[in-house]
């Protein structure tokens, strides 16, 4: 059993977890193949310059500033909760991990019957957490003395024994069905591909992290949109060119036939469905839409 | 918890059970994200002016003609067994739940060994069925006096220990497995998009109902078809051409390489299979075909 | 319960268990679609003058050989174990069957312990194998004597209670999980689709057998390739080309707007990864990328 | 494919889902061994006399009433929903169905929100329930005229998007969770076991089933139930026996050392646990209980 | 990783697969807890003395020739497919793997509609089977020629495509279900206890495995076995002897009450449903049934 | 939505998590039933004077101390670990939780090829655990120097990645499997039975927990014991008796067939599979052995 994270390689940790799959289809997208058997922790990447390991999303940070890895993708949460944001090098932002693409949200929450109304009303009382040292920073800081108590997995139970929660969410809607109410929010959180500082001062490492940040973001950016084609009489382009979003030049090629041109655009797929049937009453023939992988613009 | 249905969206109902994910994933190739959480009927919709609720198939019409719903996708035969062809508005047909297009059918079947050869020879008999109501009319309008027994989930073994069934069937095969004998047909059923009729009245629905069913039916549309580019010499372009189906009018681009032009061209998928080999032998070189999400001719 | 094989149809058959959803995937990007019911072996294909059953890939060639089918897709090992090489017609080679489109291989291991060194130390030793012929012909050829015993499924364990084995593997992984050592390697495969002779006498059997083999060919093709198209500035064409692999030849088109043109080329995903970072360095821009159903050079 | 259900047998209707795996279970301590293969509705029973089918527990009174089975289990509410009450023999009572035996309850609620109050408050409006017969039967008789629409599976939603729901509870706890509020109690229901008319009349089909239902009670009667046996010193045997149940007689047997006797008794596990403390501490030595497969007293 | 089979311990072959829970749980019931790992196939068993390994029941035989392991638990029929009939010492026969203990049967099938009437009908003919030796050596000895195929798992639609199959049945409902008919039964196999010749020469491992086949046979017996408990009046007492079964010799115990006996006795659980009713009716009272883990006659 | 922990009601800490079903199934056997509904941590008890709650093992020692709850199950790893040592009441040891009764150990390990030899080798390394605290404590009173991360879940491939891990190990298979060597042990743990110091000075609450204590031990004590009878010939009962662990004195019971006694003993199961072959060669007749639910010396 040898070391698999040879240091001529360039090393990554990718999380495990919730956020696995996802981020093995994003690095798919984007041009690599990463293979997970069931049984290891190092996933196969078909890349001899790249080796992986799969990490908890909590703990990657960490292992980026030991130097256990050369880089990673990990939540600012974490980063933050591990004090590591001074230690590592932060390379782009990746909005990746969710149904939506909004941030997700560390909130301080009671129940709704509570009397607690704002963090001061706290003061004394327990609270449970999976974000301890952000939680009890965040207290020290205004002053407000509390217990700030280890909580694995969901809390909303506990805000109902004990006094309150940190807990992270996306839209309100778990914490609602819970019937806790917010008190305020402590952090908000995306996803971060991050490097260690020495790895970054070596070249070689420094323009594949740089390469690998351009076509993750070039996929993620992909997801949201898709391609569109059409046949658009020569006398109505303008008219058709106008419906559509300023900022994208579309590529308008002559056809064999020379009354019309075939008009060629990337949308979002938002626009797409508002633009389609305009489109359509404007002339255009043919119009067809087909998926992307990357986009870089 | 509040009416997540707010009377400022367009309200929609989705079948839930079988038809969920496959109703949910052509929404996708659509252009709308819909979300599902475990423990909502609610899905999530990435519209502001929409809202969406799950219910079971047979139950959408009603809901639509209640005005809980503005629109919905179900069965045409649980609009007929629900009584509610004359209180709704009929949007589009949509054939997309189904490995093949072909609408399904409600048959009257009875076991192999049956005595029974027609209709009329069920008087007096018992019939399970879970379309009660459609079944009723049906042997009233023949003046054929049966019980009809609702009977949940699959009926196959009921026409062993009753009399006869009057059952779903697509191709027959599950009736032949379980060694039972068609009668008759009752009902062929394909999936419809229904407006609630006051919901129709109101322009900006009506006009959004309208978009949806465009892209639904040109996502539908693109399910069977492929996008499908090659370069062609010059010299060869008429009779490539000429083994295109007709009704295709192929886009036609000049290259750069003044021997050679592009050409591109949407075929159905059974086309295409055909066709490669022989544009290979005709002389087409770098033939690719893709994906496509939306085709709208 | 009817003989769903017809000989008026060409009779396929397919590997069932781990090959099974990749083969109908391939079939699926070919151009064919076959769904599966679950308590059938006889899937359906959406093609009359088709039909298709499901066998281990171990079986395949027997059947076919026999005439029980026409074609079928079965590993080259299980050919020579069988001793058919000489009893079929192989159409093509195919590689579509695992993560890396690496062969694989059955090699004989002992324990790392063992004192076993070359594969003559084995005389007078019990060897465990799922592939009895193949293994008893090796050791008869090289003259030394051995009692080779079929073992079902796994049989790493069985090195350690018997002698040795005879497994497959395709990076040795797993034997090096299991302290195992290869003395040798006795045969490589990979996925074949191959006829009976009689059936690729028959005209048009024949010309279907090829043209699924361009489809199957070109589907697999597509697998580890991209398109990629961009707008690049007329004055840095030379530059951009220069970049791409000899071996393509890109689509460049003309643009309205004059400085620019389109330029569109089919690529390796491995390839594509190194080369985006150097287009968009160059000027390219609008750099997109989609997916692909098949590439037929 | 020939009839299972040989009227030489008694034939006996069996609930599927939910009730399914609970019922075989009872009849298994109650001597009978059941088992069911996963393709067939026609369940394998150890005594050639007797024969068995599962249908839904919906279904299971009319099926009885229609001779096609001689006797089933079935709930009280489905008898009444179907109108079956007084065309069946209800041989007996069985509480086994649930964690608790309490029976379960029929309840018409509405949300916490609601304006409505009581029943008379519902008139002109539209409830969901899966008992539809008898809730349309229990407002006709409060003459409030209300539409009852058939709703599958679980309602609590609709509660919200209609007006109210007639819904199945046992503690209470799922309305609750979804913030419903219980107007009024519709039926309560325990699980039956009954005959059809005209088999109840057929001797040696009665003394069955009425074996049958004893078994069935000594088997529920066991579940809540242990054995218990302790050493007790002939002197303090009056003060032992003063804590047990007056309505018990326990067994008591000499023993080869004549200051000691063996006591045995039959407990139910509620008693056992506040009872074991008590003996200990008042001398019996070598308490043990055991579990039991019937009891009938 | 060392090897796990000391030969210092009586080394013994276990079931996998469809066999492994039910022997795993019949050990347990004779006084033996084994516990399998996930990812092991050496179980641990709590007798220092004692060590498992679990192979393919096919494979069980030949490796108690081989000396890999002292004895095993496998079927009858693959003891004779392997010819290991007279290499081994046949410890006892167990009759614990069915749901019913009936033998199973390798029968001679063809499909319901083929003119194969009679063994001999086959000559020249494909037959399929998982049982080729057998096969081979039952048809030569009928003198008639035919090709066994070697076929993995159930074989049942293979005798539509070639011309005849053997295969396992237990009550040959599978085999009605895929219309098929039974020509003739080939072996008939119960599960055996069997040792290795030397290990058997060995006393202590002798007198191990013997007490084992006591323990495990007095687990089976008391499968179908119930202990039942009653109080009788003194006065009653030979009636109620004269209904239980004459083999069986009740233990009764004086009770403190002069009037009363105690009878205990153990019954086969099919006796147990038809006493019940009757003892009750003879007077006797707090009667209770309890299971039992082994009885040993 | 209200608070279910009544202090009314004795309230329980209950390890959720891979302990929750065993320690579910200790209760059923002490005489309590615990049913768990999917969605709640609120377990419900059939006891009125107890409420329960569903937490992780390595939570309860807190909540006992905050008065959460005013009892609960956890392993002494825990306790330790929080700190909680002084702070609570040890009502009792219980060896429930693994298949063998063996304590578990947390250990310091490392690669089998590292060149750590003790403790002191590892000064300025990097370690591993979910025991950071009682790991952080032991290197500290030995003052070597080392850093100690958090690690959620298995910790065996970060012996590799990082310096060493504390790891918890039943029986050390698994960091054998994984090439780990064991330097020390740093804990060793069984489950215990805690009280809050303030619940404890309650009677009525010291009670309960006390004969809970006790049945859960009897529950504990039955689980490696069944009861035997037997029949011996008088003539040759002192003989068998011989044989009878010297501890156990079994009940001998008088028959009416005066040459013969009845004698009952309670045995550990390991001995049981010694004895019944001895017994049935010294006379004894009848044999039956029975599970027990509870035993109380």
């Amino acid at each position: 059993m040898t070391q698999p994270l040879s240091s001529e390689t360039l090393r990554l940790g990718l999380p495990s977890g919730s956020l696995q799959q996802s981020t093995i289809d994003l690095f798919g997208r984007a041009g690599y193949r990463i293979s997970v058997s069931e049984r290891s922790v190092f996933p196969r990447i078909d890349d001899e310059k790249m080796s992986a390991v799969l990490f908890r999303a909590q703990e990657i940070s960490r292992y980026v500033v030991d130097n256990i890895v050369d880089c990673g993708l990990t939540g600012f949460d974490w980063i933050v909760e591990n004090g590591n944001e001074n230690d590592i090098v932060e390379i782009c932002e990746l909005a990746y991990a969710r149904a939506s693409s909004n941030p997700v949200r560390w909130v301080l929450a009671v129940p709704e019957e509570s009397a607690v109304r704002k963090l001061e009303d706290l003061g004394g009382k327990i609270i449970a957490t999976e974000l301890v040292n952000t939680t009890r920073r965040h207290f020290a800081a205004r002053n407000v003395p509390v217990t700030v108590e280890f909580s694995w997995g969901t809390t909303e139970i506990k805000a109902r024994l004990l006094d309150a929660i940190v807990e992270l969410t996306e839209t309100g809607s778990s914490l609602r069905a819970n019937n806790l109410r917010i008190i305020e929010t402590l952090l908000t959180s995306t996803t971060r591909f991050v490097a260690n500082k020495s790895a970054w001062s070596i070249p070689w490492k420094r323009e594949k992290m740089e390469n690998i940040a351009m076509l993750l973001r070039g996929a993620i950016e992909a997801r949201a949109k898709v391609g569109l084609k059409m046949n658009v009489p020569q006398a109505r382009l303008a008219e058709v060119i106008a419906f559509l979003p300023a900022e994208k030049s579309p590529t308008v090629s002559p056809l064999a036939d020379t009354g019309w041109v075939a008009v060629e655009v990337i949308l979002e797929d938002k626009q797409e469905r508002e633009l389609i049937p305009r489109l359509k009453r404007a002339g255009a023939t043919g119009i067809i839409t087909y998926p992307l992988n990357k986009v870089i613009p």
